[in-house]
């Protein structure tokens, strides 16, 4: 049976000169607070503390990145628990359609029981194709440090590991806040509707149980896209909490002004906007009103939607440089890929596709309005590796508000963030990249991300080092920067960072 | 005279401690024998086994990976044996549009020996200048590794290798059926027209002197464009060859669907299609009618061809979805760059180049419509290697049915190889990659680039090694599938591989 | 305080196996001429040899590559000395349309002292904020290697620093000829407007304090965009310099023409084109006359300052393929990006930007048209590095006439450089490459530059030596020739340095 075994000096470059040198740096990040600032973890989780149920509920179902490897391989999504009618899959809706703190699932049935096993048993059956993978890395990482498993999971041992982990998770120092505190996390940015009453939040802000600060994101993505099924649905649930008339244009624009201030109000130092391309293009207002009423009472068209998308992504740019909450924008996904998945199991289920992506020129009418404002930050993210170097790290190398956000998704994994680090130092240097991001959901991973992450900048300034780029004692200054300063300054997270 | 030796350990891995591993490694499947799911090499070769006349003709006229380079350092094709009076180039030609065994040529008269050594004059001059390309290293192999030569090719040496390399080519032991065994070749797939009656592989199938499976792969290029100058004489091959009127559209449809069962009972397992964009999108049988009738009867628009071949490469896919042959998709190559050499000298002589190429939105409908049955699979590959991380990968890392085509023509190189596995890997793991194609007409470097991918691959996996990713004897089994069980199952190749 | 050390064998690769062999290979080219075939330095700094004042209008103030990053971490241009008032702006500017050698700035005063020194303080203030960029490896090499600093730049010592190099310059072993003495170089390639009447070039020539051959290469860019504000007066100079009437298209080409011919008179043996695409398309000359005579009269559309700029990029090459001056095309910069700067402080401010770029298709007609003429050379130049192994090499390895430019710009970097070489050697060899380029204006950066290329470039063949792809005879002689006959013979330098 394949022993599960953590190296200590797992992901650290090969040259043996060189890892005497990495292990050094990473030493001293080792053990850092963990900052998040964009993730995807429920807060209602360390609301409520329910433990999670089995492992499947923990490590499989919520996690697209496993799911849509173990589809890959053959596996039914059905198979590993994603069903429109399983709570888990009401939850991930939930977090872009549904109310600010979702009713949990009840305590697992025999039948939920049985299909979260064969679940478990599935990804035990092809664990030995994840060879290679990310995914791989963060479960041994996961299964091995967190949870002391010494086997790797395999069909044999599917039913005992099952058990065994679902056992431990019953116990009191595997709760979700248990496990929250024990990966070291200082601060977790989650992502939030606008109409969200960030209620989670209020009750984790006073909660002596949650040491982390746990902050919202404004993420107002469903407001891009007249044509999208849940558009008149949300501008309802917007106009409920700002108590804004939205069935204007200039009403959405002032309701979602609101919400920013509310949000900032309860911690968020950052928006979000996920889209499929960055061109940030303003509308006058009667053209956009125009195809907001047009969209009220039909179908309208591609073009008149892209339009009003892209008015709408240069306008969060202008709303940030009057409150100054960062701007994160993560372009390059062509969302829901496959419409008969889309259908049955929602969205977020392995189908988001990256595709080619440019910045240079999308943002050049935003960033001659906004790049040398100081109040506004702009953090870009891309899943097209190639814009790093011609587009991303060049912009963030003159622009003093642009920086390179984070290798992200397809990309946070060990070659490819060296290959980031190789792209963007180049043009932009340390300082004006973002510090990782997990964007996770799968709260137990977070560690095991960010310490690869760590493993991996430790390799790479330790190869400065050994080819005389850099002293030793400016790549430790470096390394501990990239943990802590770097992302605390990047995303304004001086205020959460400093409570009591 | 700078020599010619084959270091044991060439191309694995710089730093010592990766490097001992890579070998143990590469050890174990050194020896492996070679599945070949994709390649060019005619098959009439081993039915007629006559000798190779001269080393130009094995090494350089019919490989246009050297002729290009020799070209782009200022020798004339033609000083290469290129010609469209030479039967080479009518045997290029031929492997297009043809009949199925071509007519070889004569055995060499004085003139054809003076024209051919000049060439291999040519190659030995500009030999240095070659350095660090794959096309040096294949040649190095063979040369030192199938025939003994101890000194690189040179001015001085170029009549003397040339002599001894002929008188070589001359006996029983370098004949093409006995290069074909020594190279320890399993099953070599072939590309051949759908009219193609097989002649050839039938006779291989039953020859007691060929033990490898020569298997055909089904092209249909050449149905794909109604304003190419051959279209209307492919459609009377097709016609004679299938006994269906391909007069219309509905009829070549009906004529390709019975060549591929023609072509499945014959020992084909796949079909190929080299496009130059990826774009499949199915028209109704209306307007594909009306685009192949006004293309008998005189020039269509670009639109039109356009239309007409995306709906064809949409086709392939529903019929590959209907017989279970496996669909090879090579996309992104821009064909007959350089007009003049096109007209003087015919296809494939070096100058169909890469343009830039996606795969997540061209590909939507088709996937949409077959990526999740499991009678079809998709095999994707591309010279455009921004593709591999962005594109090909995470559909491979999704729909169960898409493979990651390794990495091919310019990119079947030493760093490219790498490249392909640090890009892919971390979205699609080892198991959703087809294995290495040599994609080759020069049948004695099968060897030696096949052997290149194993050396390539088993420094890869010890890289993984040495940081702890996997431990070797994960590393063992995976090297080991990379060769044997992979392209056997990604081409479906069990059943040619099981032949007593 | 850090100090500033030079290690002897920095940029040579960390495994110390390869790194013996790196630098046995980098020691055969430390010290060999600099070939420099494209940069910015302005030729009448030899003729007046005037002293630069201090160490602002040395290091900061001309190089925007410096003043690019010193702005993206929040350093106002105008406090690093920019400024439309500053003659540095006014020189800057005048290379692209002021006269041929332009007015020098009268000695510093108070005020201008003031402002340079409080330039130099800022770049020592953000110093660290600069590691692992190549411009901190490149002042690190200029600030210990020519002036003996044995600190880093630091707010503790940046007055003093200032002082020492200020009283340095103002040594005659510091001057402008002194300095181009002491980098090595051979041969200056400079970058010159076509009515440049090249005077300094013909005082260089005659003077005997100047060994290095500096040449002229023919710009032309402001005459390809008819909509820009600069082009009548440009056309004014090219009639005056010409004696040829530029109020037709007619007239504009046969100017040209003539100009290129005093410019290869007077040692110039290649142009340069900087261009947003590589689309080459000719106009019928009607066509193009009727552009340009709308263009006299008023605002044109951009279709025809597209066609209009195209079609003059064709007759770049045409001419090329006449006078056989090598054809430098720079592609895939969008310049001025940011309207504000520009206006402020005028082009070449740092906001110059990559942009996607592809050279397959673009180029198709024109090298139908000259790409095997043996007269015709032609240099692709990418800030697109997806383009070296899609486009640029794969055009370089068929097409005699095509070579593949050096990795330039935001590209010139260690990892850029190594990546180039890997990416590129695979299609198209060392010898298809065209050997360095500093593209700078920074003069003293020149040897820094190089030297880094140098130790890139050992460190690459010392890897493919312990890889057993090359031999050390066989790396060594590659490296001589990448610093010497490769950028000479590719830019037809071979009389400028042999001249006594």
């Amino acid at each position: 049976m394949p022993e599960l075994r953590l190296h200590p000096d797992r992901m650290l470059t090969a040259d043996p000169s060189t890892r005497a040198v990495a292990r050094r740096l990473y030493a001293t990040v080792a053990d850092a607070p963990i900052v998040s600032p964009h993730g995807h973890v429920d807060p209602a989780l360390f609301v409520t503390n329910r433990p999670f149920a089995n492992p499947a509920e923990l490590f499989i179902t919520p996690d697209h990145y496993v799911t849509r490897l173990l589809h890959s391989l053959g596996v039914g999504l059905d198979a590993l628990g994603l069903d429109p009618s399983d709570p888990a899959a009401d939850r991930r809706a939930g977090a872009r359609t549904g109310p600010a703190v979702p009713a949990l699932a009840p305590g697992p049935t025999a039948a939920q029981d049985a299909r979260s096993r064969a679940a478990w048993r599935e990804l035990a059956r092809v664990y030995p194709k994840l060879a290679g993978t990310p995914v791989r890395y963060w479960l041994d990482d996961q299964l091995a440090g967190v949870f002391g498993l010494e086997e790797q999971p395999s069909e044999a041992n599917a039913d005992a590991q099952y058990d065994e982990l679902s056992a431990k998770l019953a116990l009191p120092e595997f709760s979700p806040r248990r496990l929250l505190a024990r990966s070291g996390i200082d601060v977790l940015a989650t992502t939030d509707a606008p109409a969200d009453d960030l209620g989670a939040h209020q009750a984790l802000a006073l909660h002596p149980g949650v040491r982390a600060a746990v902050v919202p994101t404004f993420r107002a993505d469903r407001y891009f896209d007249p044509s999208e099924a849940g558009w008149p649905a949300s501008l309802e649930a917007l106009a409920e909490a700002s108590g804004i008339d939205t069935s204007t244009y200039r009403g959405v624009v002032a309701a979602l002004r609101d919400r920013r201030q509310y949000f900032a109000r309860h911690g968020a130092t950052s928006t979000d906007s996920g889209v499929v391309d960055a061109w940030a293009v303003p509308l006058d207002e009667g053209a956009a009103e125009g195809i907001h009423r047009r969209a009220l009472s039909g179908p309208i068209s591609e073009a008149d939607a892209t339009a009003y998308r892209r008015n709408m992504l240069y306008r969060m740019a202008e709303m940030s440089a009057d409150d100054g909450l960062v701007m994160q924008l993560h372009a390059g996904v062509l969302r829901n890929h496959h419409a008969a998945t889309f259908d049955r199991f929602g969205p977020d289920t392995g189908h988001d596709l990256p595709v080619s992506t440019e910045f240079t020129r999308p943002l050049q009418t935003l960033l001659n309005h906004f790049g040398t404002n100081p109040a506004f930050r702009l953090v870009l993210f891309t899943v097209d590796e190639t814009s790093f170097a011609r587009d991303i790290a060049p912009l963030a190398g003159f622009y003093p508000s642009v920086f390179v956000g984070a290798p992200w998704w397809f990309l946070d994994t060990p070659d490819a963030m060296r290959r980031f680090r190789e792209a963007a130092t180049d043009s932009a240097g340390f300082y004006k990249t973002s510090g990782f991001i997990d964007d996770t959901r799968a709260l137990c991973s977070i560690g095991a991300r960010h310490d690869l992450s760590r493993r991996i900048d430790a390799g790479h300034l330790a190869s400065l080092v050994v080819r005389h780029q850099l002293t030793e004692d400016e790549a430790t200054v470096i390394a501990v920067d990239l943990v802590d300063s770097i992302p605390t300054s990047t995303f304004r997270l001086e205020d959460a960072r400093s409570r009591p």
